[in-house]
């Protein structure tokens, strides 16, 4: 017997055929002798329809107020999945995040989990009684309600499993698993069966789209095994049929990389021929910081005559006109020569393998340059390497990474 | 300065641009120096999208989680409004029944609320800051959420304007007030300026659909003052643009006759000779009690033979099935005849008048006569007379007695 937290994406709650189907899939967990808990986001549509509003009637609306109306929608789907539990003969109810509670700080739109008071939940779990919570919502210490940003309910299931101290996290989705690359790309790529958190972030951060971020955070640092999986997929029997997102210790097989990713929305700016003095990075991204800009990669050459060097970094294509306002205004780079490029891509090799390999990169240089794509900007870490390259070479790059690194299914 | 409660129901916030004009009808109240709460409904339609949902997945849904469904509707038009508000420049916030807390029993899907906690409304309130309060919904003191029923909101605006102790509560509409009939089947019908508590009851039971009638019962057992007016009509500079429900006392000119209402789901059943015996009364009405089934009218005739008499009594057309059931497998009625009839319309004239006017039924039979429309049962009270008539008279027996009794505009 293990004690579950399962938790269903907007697509498969979307309506009351996918409702039924979710409540399937837990009633078949529960009579395998689990304790489960369950979290559930909108019905898929909702919370858009929802922000939709907020933005009709005030575009500068009060993110508390946005927060009370956005969170509705997954009590809905809360109490539905409860019923249709209750209809299967399984003991449920729903809980909102005012009821748990689940405590958040007042970060509202972007709220962070405090803490999850489960004790009554687990207690409950133990009568076999079923909780379907309210994803992507809590309270404040004032009672106010906040929600957790985009795919927030990620997060409220890994919390949730954390604070239940649960064997396993199941996030349900349209789709099978985590995959080497984007499917819509390469009709090769394989899923995985595998992979360790710190590769999960890589690929969240970068546009995997699976798992939101901090869920994977949360789940490294609660030590949570995560699995993603479909809930449109009849079960094969296999144990793991998605991909289990767990620590390095439990991954016997360490692939060099393990998946491709990138990034389309990137933008690159240069600084040509700024002094090369100490303090200077610090004055480039001192007021960028306090403007709120995340800056990713950040390259800077040596010196060649000692006096000046080029400084290039990327960020956020959406974040360019307000970097290069913040950049221009500043009285630090007066006279600096300052390029801005949009339709740049950033395509990444990602594998704990690497920790213990070398040469890695240089699979990556070779495929790109057989393929005559200029390579713009290098950035390596411990279990990534990351390129710059333009953006229209991104499908054909990743391609070529996925094939130079064997990832294609067998 | 006065202390208003404003409520707008779910046509007067079915859109944007109907809130955009609720929050300018709040605005101008708040602006003329007035404290000033707010209590809506959900936009028209949610609610019974969300019933439709739970009708889906179950029908025979849990009555708690059913409650944690439909009341999300309001949560949003709390938020909106609040922040349609903030965007005209006035302090205001949101309340869910929880957040307030609006202390209801435990009778789910038709809750009673037993307390509202206004404080922190009213210390606000003093501050002048708005808030706008989701109606129809509370919790329970397990903190489970619970809703009103059909109207609700109406309760929940009356209830948070006795706690307040505000001294009017307006209720917006899509209708300009209490009219002497329904305008559908007599265009002359007149708009009342003034009507009492009493007569509302009356008016509210029996079909006129204007205020939920718990929050009549409440408004008068809290002497709150209740205004019923249309969110579309622009304000003519008149004190009371719409109908006014207060205490007779408050009513200079006391009308003999105030309204004219019908009621069409109506069924007769009548025992043909049961033993005039007494007991026989409750051997009727006690099962039928029992099984949840409210009767309307009951109307016994003496006894001719001295052994035997005949009964007859109405009821909603719904409960007729089930009431035959109950009826027939009884076994206190062995051997008698049970007769049962749907399509018949209950009209009833109603004015606080009649209590010190005689003769004021005579109207009715003498109007319902001329039309050769036949009485089948008669019923009266210190402030209404009821007749049952075939339904396919009810227009022409509405038309009948709302000219006898002269309540045509002038």
């Amino acid at each position: 017997m293990a004690r579950l937290v399962m938790k269903f994406g907007g697509t498969s709650v979307s309506g009351i055929k996918e409702i039924e189907n979710a409540a399937a899939k837990i009633a078949q967990e529960v009579k395998r002798g689990h304790e489960v808990a369950v979290v559930v986001s909108a019905m898929a549509g909702e919370t858009n329809k929802l922000i939709e509003y907020c933005r009709a009637v005030s575009p500068l609306h009060d993110a508390r107020e946005y927060d009370a109306v956005v969170a509705s929608g997954e009590n809905v789907t809360a109490g539905l999945v409860a019923m249709a539990l209750q209809k299967r003969g399984i003991q449920s109810r729903s809980w909102q995040g005012w009821q748990v509670p689940v405590i958040c700080n007042d970060a509202h739109g972007k709220a962070r989990i405090e803490e999850i008071r489960a004790g009554e939940i687990e207690k409950r779990m133990k009568e076999k009684e079923v909780a379907v919570v309210a994803g992507f919502q809590g309270m404040t210490p004032r009672d106010r309600i906040t929600t957790l940003g985009r795919g927030g309910s990620d997060t409220t299931a890994v919390a949730l499993a954390a604070a239940l101290r649960a064997d396993r996290c199941d996030i349900y989705t349209d789709v099978e698993g985590v995959f080497t690359t984007d499917p819509h790309i390469v009709p090769q790529a394989r899923k995985l069966g595998r992979i360790s958190y710190e590769e999960m972030l890589e690929m969240a951060s970068m546009g995997a789209k699976v798992l939101q971020t901090r869920s994977v955070e949360m789940a490294m640092k609660s030590r949570v095994p995560v699995q993603v999986l479909s809930s449109f997929v009849e079960e094969t029997g296999s144990d793991f049929p998605g991909t289990l997102v767990t620590g390095e210790e439990d991954i016997m097989e360490k692939e060099i990389v393990n998946g491709i990713t990138y990034s389309e929305d990137e933008a690159k700016v240069t600084l040509v021929k700024i002094p090369d003095i100490p303090g200077m990075a610090a004055k480039v991204f001192g007021p960028l910081a306090a403007a709120n800009i995340n800056v990713d990669m950040i390259v800077q050459n040596i010196s060649q005559d000692g006096k000046s060097t080029d400084m290039t970094f990327t960020l956020a294509a959406s974040d360019l006109p307000r970097a290069m306002e913040v950049l221009k205004s500043g009285s630090d780079l007066k006279g600096v020569e300052i390029r801005s490029q949009e339709n740049v891509a950033k395509i990444s090799a990602i594998g704990i393998g690497m920790r213990s390999h070398a040469g890695v990169a240089q699979t990556t240089f070779k495929a790109l340059a057989e393929k005559g794509i200029n390579i713009q900007i290098i950035s390596a870490s411990e279990i990534k390497i990351s390129v710059i390259v333009a953006a229209e070479y991104t499908e054909l790059a990743v391609r070529a990474l996925h094939a130079a690194y064997g990832l294609e299914k067998e």
